[in-house]
């Protein structure tokens, strides 16, 4: 092979990264080796994430180190409803919530959803903690914010078995047609749904 | 803002690399601060490509600095025909190239192509060090290998009229039917060239 093993070695681990194959991986590479200037760059921002943010030991969410910090803003804040978490999956639905400014509790981020075609997905979910949670901290409402795919369904149905041992409410974020949809388009699950839980106006 | 300004600046920069938006950007960032010991790898060998990977200042071909090696190892080949220069887009050509066996004389990396949108892009091609290179060494072939886009063809067309100021041959690859191609899949163009052009056997 004619390409230098560090190129090679640095390929092969930007190819793993979230939705970048090798293909796209070999032209980042070359990209950064001919401007050495954003590729310092870059390493100084990447050792600034290593050394600066943690994560949240209560709700997963990364937040920059303090000495008087142990858990994130919002785990922190003292306005914040601590009686009640929205499960959300991944970092970036709880900032499209938080943006909203219309949810006062905590979250918890499970790190993923469980995968039909592999049932042992949901061993790397973080869902002890999210009982511990519970346990610790009186938590009266559990609020499941999953993708209503196959994925998330079947996250919610497997948290709701385990939560239902728990002395704590147990809700989901309501299916319905979204603000801007059109009748026409709804597919007929949204539609049962938005009959069946319709609103008295 | 929620986020901190270390993983906002993080996310804005990589958002910057070929083929990658904010929303893929903002998963690799939190996909990496979720896993430390993958993002120091990283960092690891971005650091090393920082500082051993130089590019050759004929081809520009990217390889490793040594101290006895003051170009690519295919420039500095004692077997290679130095006397032709295949002029391609960017690396992964050459190394595709390069894989065929089939090419035994030099290269020069353009750099990207000419946009038929942006006049001005032919200033970040490097074409200097090619007219320098065909004067210093006494290139007798130069052989354009671009994509037969209107991008490619457009460079092609660019370089021809410069190119014929010199005492060089001035070759492109043959267009016409690809290995294990269908006639009937073909577009006219091609078709007209591999009639054109077709070989006695």
């Amino acid at each position: 092979m004619l390409l230098p093993l560090p190129i090679q070695n640095l390929i092969e681990k930007i190819s793993k990264l979230p939705g970048i194959g090798k293909r796209q991986a070999t032209r980042i590479v070359f990209y950064l080796i001919s401007r050495k200037e954003e590729l310092r760059e870059i390493i100084k921002s990447l050792s600034l994430i290593e050394k600066e943010i943690v994560i949240c030991p209560d709700c997963f969410f990364p937040f920059q180190k303090s000495p008087n910090l142990k858990k994130c803003p919002i785990c922190c804040h003292p306005k914040r409803n601590k009686n009640i978490i929205c499960v959300v999956e991944k970092e970036t639905d709880l900032l499209t919530i938080e943006e909203t400014r219309k949810f006062n509790g905590l979250y918890h981020i499970l790190g993923g959803l469980i995968s039909p075609v592999d049932p042992q997905s949901y061993k790397n979910l973080r869902i002890k903690r999210l009982l511990e949670r519970i346990k610790e901290n009186k938590i009266k409402e559990i609020i499941l914010a999953f993708p209503l795919t196959p994925q998330g369904e079947i996250t919610s149905l497997y948290l709701e078995r385990i939560l239902k041992k728990y002395q704590v409410k147990i809700t989901a974020l309501a299916k319905g047609i979204p603000s801007g949809g059109e009748i026409e388009f709804a597919d007929p699950q949204t539609i049962e749904s938005a009959f069946k839980h319709r609103e008295s106006l």
